[in-house]
């Protein structure tokens, strides 16, 4: 039978769990939010942050002559275990919420109050020793708190989505090596237009992506400016004077990050603008992979009457009618993992454009929505790697079947012929069925010697010395 | 220690757990797609339905005398099992996955027979009794059975949608009648208009969501048409003839829906049409709920700085270093719920686009969306109702006094001494800071007893009788 | 030299162009929004709809009483004027405007009354006669007298494009009896599937189309329901008993339309759900137009290194640099009308959602972006079906020699020789290059005979009987 | 009567306008697209940048000794010609086109030829002297020369947006300056919460919106590295050695941007990448510029009814029936331009996921919805700030008394009398109307010289020293 103990706050009394290290806010919280089913618990990174943050303020109330040295030393060590990872289980409320983070705030303040209660010896919920207002939230608001959480979190998440890039743009590095004599024809608009090989195109993919790492981590390094100290709406109201810059200070020791405290208060409290521009970035990320998987599901289609210029490694029966077939079932997950992350963007617009005055109420569920695309898109990542990037072959015979019946190498005789020439040869190609090679020799237009040489596909791949 | 069977597919053999009813095809899926963390066993109606649509495939082979009458009958009674709510936790597989939906098919076939094997005696995995393709499977293919499947899901989910949104109707147009009495200015562009009351504005809530009602269950509407007996494209290659009809006509007894057959079961296949536009139905409910929403802020904003012309209940303590505040923290989550599901419906309008040739990949991330705005709305309105309009009340003095303080009165003015004198009186009353009333009797325009009778409230409120 | 006259609002006077028929307010506006450049007087439908609109006010006013007859007369002729296409150019207002279309709605009062005057052989600006704002405007409210007028605009453009709607759909279906002779692979996924025809593919195009032309009606008839007599907020103020109804009775004649009041005029007043669902369904024919557009490409890719199955009619030369490359053009510029579509879409989602409290002020950017979308499908669908489908041609012996060398024809198999069985062939026949036919054969499965009508493509291609 | 000549292409003759300088495949284009009815023509950074491209590429085949020296210096002069703002008439072709820019490449490669026959004495249309494709597009693509003339653009096009958002940023920063002494209540939630002053306000608009101008020139940015030299895939075919590198250094000299060549032209060639990022950098810019303007609605919203603490200048009489009402109709029409920039912002996104293999066709509605958020935004920001900005005044007296009569400088009193006592005290305020400073006084919990000092509005505006 679970007992309960009773905790007051403005709104008047609540039993919560007597076990629980969080209160009556959270309480509040968990009564109040049932809407997603998402809890904060599982946002480890986020929690982390929330301990690195109270920390810090912790600190700097102590460095600042507000917050007595034992109770200091005992909040450190509590956050020092979410930190680690502990009590994450005490973050039961949903991460879709009203009342823009102060139930995240809140049930931080409440976990460590406890935690330090019990430490100290006391019972939870005896708030006089360690109250989660008035010495765990000393000198914040949510306001401030909630969005520096927000965005330690986000710089750790980008740290791991950025790994997860840099091993697969390797990985389309290596077929790209693999691949470089693959010759092929190359395609725009879906027709048929100049040979390539299948190297340029992987290598092509890999530099694709390779991009995204600085624009990524460029969006993220936003994420450095804070604004504790910043309390209710910017003007640093009840926080002691050299709070915001110290604090900054002590989270950039705590966290890793270059922290700074942003140069206007009032104007960082509200602003979103680096969720928006950093939740863009992973949209450029997702249009990016999602056309890279459109290119590896079409480049694979076939066996018979597709491209089937490569192939992906199976990785489930494809279908439970057709027998032996095979579907890109990877690619095609990844290319529905970038459509989430290119919804969740939207919901990052709206929520940021909904700020009204002093501050912007829907940050929970634009922390949400990006931390959502964050790991959707690293877990796609890996899985693309892992399962199939890795695993492709080419079917070099077929590639070069195509280039050599192709039309498209008319292209190579614009130089020596001319663009009106060229264009009668791959008409009547066309419409005779004939190949570009032998029709220019019929007509006597080049010499064999010189055509070879010309369209010697490997002649075809780089600029040529006239 | 957990046991482990083998079973084997086109790719291998693969270890399954002991216990497990899934099989190797679902134990596949779950090794893929580790993406969301989002599990098909926790969307009830999801796996009810394909519940219903194994049981009415089934139900068709048998009378089309391809399923022999016991096996016929054990797969009925599994599948009744499913629609009961049982055995869901044999669903372990990521909601968004690649192949179109063949591990979500798959894993029902494979629940299914072996939990029919189980009843007829017989091993886990020993498929020559009762095998997930040729006996669950029969007749069909994941391209019809699955995305029927999400429709019955959908059509049941609208079911509950619909509940929650009449009781939230029916609640504003309760708070409507309270506040018939209640006279206030009509505000538009956010400047004061003209008199009403504040039962008007509420009952147009209310008015504004009913309309959605029958909204919602007109494009649900469009999942009564299925395409059962389609198979791979809508060929219908392997299905026996006459079963497309015969198995529409028994999902609709089963499923108690008036579910037929598509009209052209080539085009249904890959049509995702229907989806498109019941997600957009409940984008539209959220743009209104998110409307109104912003209302409910703005007319409770203050309490001495704001409009203050209505109290929300307080939910929770508004903040954690303004003591005494609170703030509509219902609201605020609702407006966050919204614009989810405004991005969750670009995420199926990108996944619609992307369908290609006979059939639509994308259908997994389309029908998580859906289902996901389906029930963060569901949570939202009850919770909206609940914990906020029921407990609304009106401040209405000071509603009152707005109106007599305010210029638009002169409005009513104009069918008396014309646009063009009123506009005067408008602008001499905002530049001096005195009243309409005062002004039109200092100038002798109108009698006092005539100018009483227009400008009383009441008389505003509706068209009058010249 | 231009010559002037002096016109003096609430603001100020302002100079006016001499023979301008607009006045003041229209000239405010013309200074006041430099925006996109894109001016009301291309917008007939637009146009037309005020002057219906200003016609049925008036003679509403007429029969109340409240208008007198010559009057009424001038006013109905001037109308009939504009709806008959005259005195467009004297509304060179930007489409993008503040104000929630007093610009609009002041610019046909201003024309109106002026040529009126005119008629009475008054000067221009002489409102004493005849005042925007006293006579035209008269029991109205720009909040009533713009949306209504939209609302006509968009059922007539929606009439246009279902016009054109149907002419297409009629083209696909006529291509669809053209090809009912062209057997080739159907695709699911990208791979190989089983056998469909050509036909069929073009038949389900026209299938997937005709359903949004109900569709459309439907939604557009929402627009039926107008708020004439709504006046500033909905309340009716200034306008007579009886106004509402009655107006929309005449509206209803003038326009064709059935067109009636508001149930709640209060709730209809800032109510843009009826723009919401409709530019929804102009995404989801965007959706599906778009998807038809890949497809045509896809199948039409090569000539020699893609699917070429059907050709497009050649409509320019493909490439600057690549002689003899014909490009599909027609769809891709489809395509990128699609996403303008659905570009607009979000445009009039964000516009919608920022209504506020008795109006929403974004009905210009909303309405703008339905009639874009409006007007560029309407061209974009022309344009698909003069210019390429009816063009379309098919390779039917390149469609065949796909069929024949497919491995998924095995399917067909299935009810013969189980899933398993199928599998082994499809696989061995994938690695050894091997065709399904010969396999079967070989290994004795079946009599030559029982194949060679299993596998013939035209029993493929519907149910069958066992 | 207008004369015509006739021009021959791969797909036959056509009559072309004789005084015409576009040929053929210009008037394909003409007749193929009848979609927007926005014309190139009126893009004019768009045709100078093309001419710009044409030089660059023009000098750089002189230099390497494949065009002589005449032809290329009259080539030159009519590129410089377009620079110039000369022959934009000769672009009549529509923005939004299939083909992947190619009518846009021969547009311009057709007009200079016919310029440059001109010159020459020779007729229009007379190519063996000065070839289109032969001698304007010598060593280009339409996929490297078309994608650079949008980058060359967008580069001026941003060096515009920039400028106006400077300005604007003054505009704000000068109204800080003004109202630095202005005492208001800041809110959260739209809720009371503490004071600050009118001009910290505006000082963080000004602060929010110059964040943006190194934002947009950083995405901007991207646009230096271009892939002429590319031609038809990247792989340089028909292109001399030397002359991707030589190109780019030219151009640079040309157009006075830093531009360089791609690292990999096989990438560039089909990335969309910067366009998406650029268009998302506008897209921030629109949310923050939307949010600024509701904050000035909802500042200025009364004058009786609202909060009434700012007044933004009149631009026309605010209603049609309502007299002496003002609105706010210029944020108003900045909203929803940044609507339009959002909705643009999704075609990007569509249009560059759309991209396939070694092109990405959909470029031209890609640069059309850039260009066309770029100059609405341009002037929606030069609207706001001549038109409202540079004219608000604020009310003083109004500001100040809501900060006297407000509860929440209750929280200002948190550090001495603790959270849990403040909120005892706000409760009660607010359920008896009382002022915090009567309650404090009256219970004796400060004394009044103490209170005076911490409720002095000037010390509740920043950190404080205790």
């Amino acid at each position: 039978m679970e007992n309960f103990r009773n905790e007051t706050d403005l709104l008047g009394t609540l039993q919560v769990p007597a076990n629980a290290y969080y209160g009556v806010q959270t309480q509040r919280a968990i009564d109040n939010f049932k809407i997603s089913g998402q809890k904060l618990s599982s946002y480890s990174h986020f929690i982390a942050a929330l301990g690195m943050v109270k920390k810090a303020a912790a600190k700097t109330n102590y460095e600042l002559g507000l917050l007595e040295e034992n109770l200091y030393h005992k909040i450190a060590e509590t956050c020092d275990e979410l930190i680690a990872g502990k009590l994450h289980d005490q973050f039961p409320i949903d991460m879709i919420q009203g009342g823009a983070g102060t139930s995240v705030n809140m049930n931080a303040n409440e976990v460590i109050a406890n935690r330090v209660l019990e430490k100290l010896g006391k019972e939870k919920g005896d708030y006089q020793f360690c109250s989660p207002n008035d010495h765990i939230n000393l000198s914040q608001s949510t306001n401030d708190a909630y969005p520096t959480s927000i965005k330690i979190a986000l710089l750790n998440m980008n740290l791991e989505l950025v790994e997860k890039l840099k091993k697969i743009v390797l990985a389309f590095r290596t077929k790209g090596n693999e691949f470089a004599g693959v010759i092929k024809m190359g395609r725009t608009q879906l027709q048929d237009a100049v040979p390539m090989t299948l190297g340029q195109e992987f290598e092509a993919f890999a530099e694709n992506l390779e991009e995204d790492i600085s624009k990524l981590n460029a969006n993220a390094n936003l994420f450095v400016e804070i604004n504790m100290g910043a309390t209710a709406i910017g003007t640093g109201l009840n926080a002691p004077v050299g709070y915001a810059t110290l604090c900054a200070k002590n989270l950039a020791q705590i966290s890793g990050f270059p922290i700074i405290s942003a140069k206007n208060l009032v104007e960082a409290t509200p602003d979103t603008g680096s969720y928006v521009i950093y939740s863009s970035a992973m949209k450029r990320l997702a249009v990016k992979l999602s056309k890279i998987c459109n290119d590896l599901r079409l480049l694979s289609s076939g066996p018979r009457a597709g491209l089937f210029e490569i192939n992906l490694p199976p990785m489930q029966p494809g279908s439970s009618i057709m027998p032996g077939k095979v579907n890109p079932v990877i690619p095609e997950v990844v290319n529905q993992v970038c459509y989430k992350v290119i919804g969740n963007d939207l919901t990052v617009t709206f929520a940021a454009e909904a700020g009204q005055l002093q501050l912007n109420v829907m940050e929970p569920v634009l922390s949400h929505s990006i931390m959502e695309s964050n790991i959707f898109l690293g877990n796609a990542i890996d899985t693309l790697r892992e399962k199939c990037v890795n695993g492709i072959t080419a079917n070099k015979e077929n590639c070069l079947n195509m280039v050599k019946h192709s039309i498209g190498i008319v292209t190579a005789l614009n130089p020596y012929i001319g663009y009106k020439n060229s264009t009668a040869i791959a008409k009547e190609a066309l419409e005779t069925g004939k190949s570009v090679y032998d029709l220019v020799l019929e007509k006597g237009i080049l010499s064999q010697e010189k055509l070879d040489h010309i369209l010697d596909p490997e002649n075809m791949l780089k600029p040529h010395q006239f």
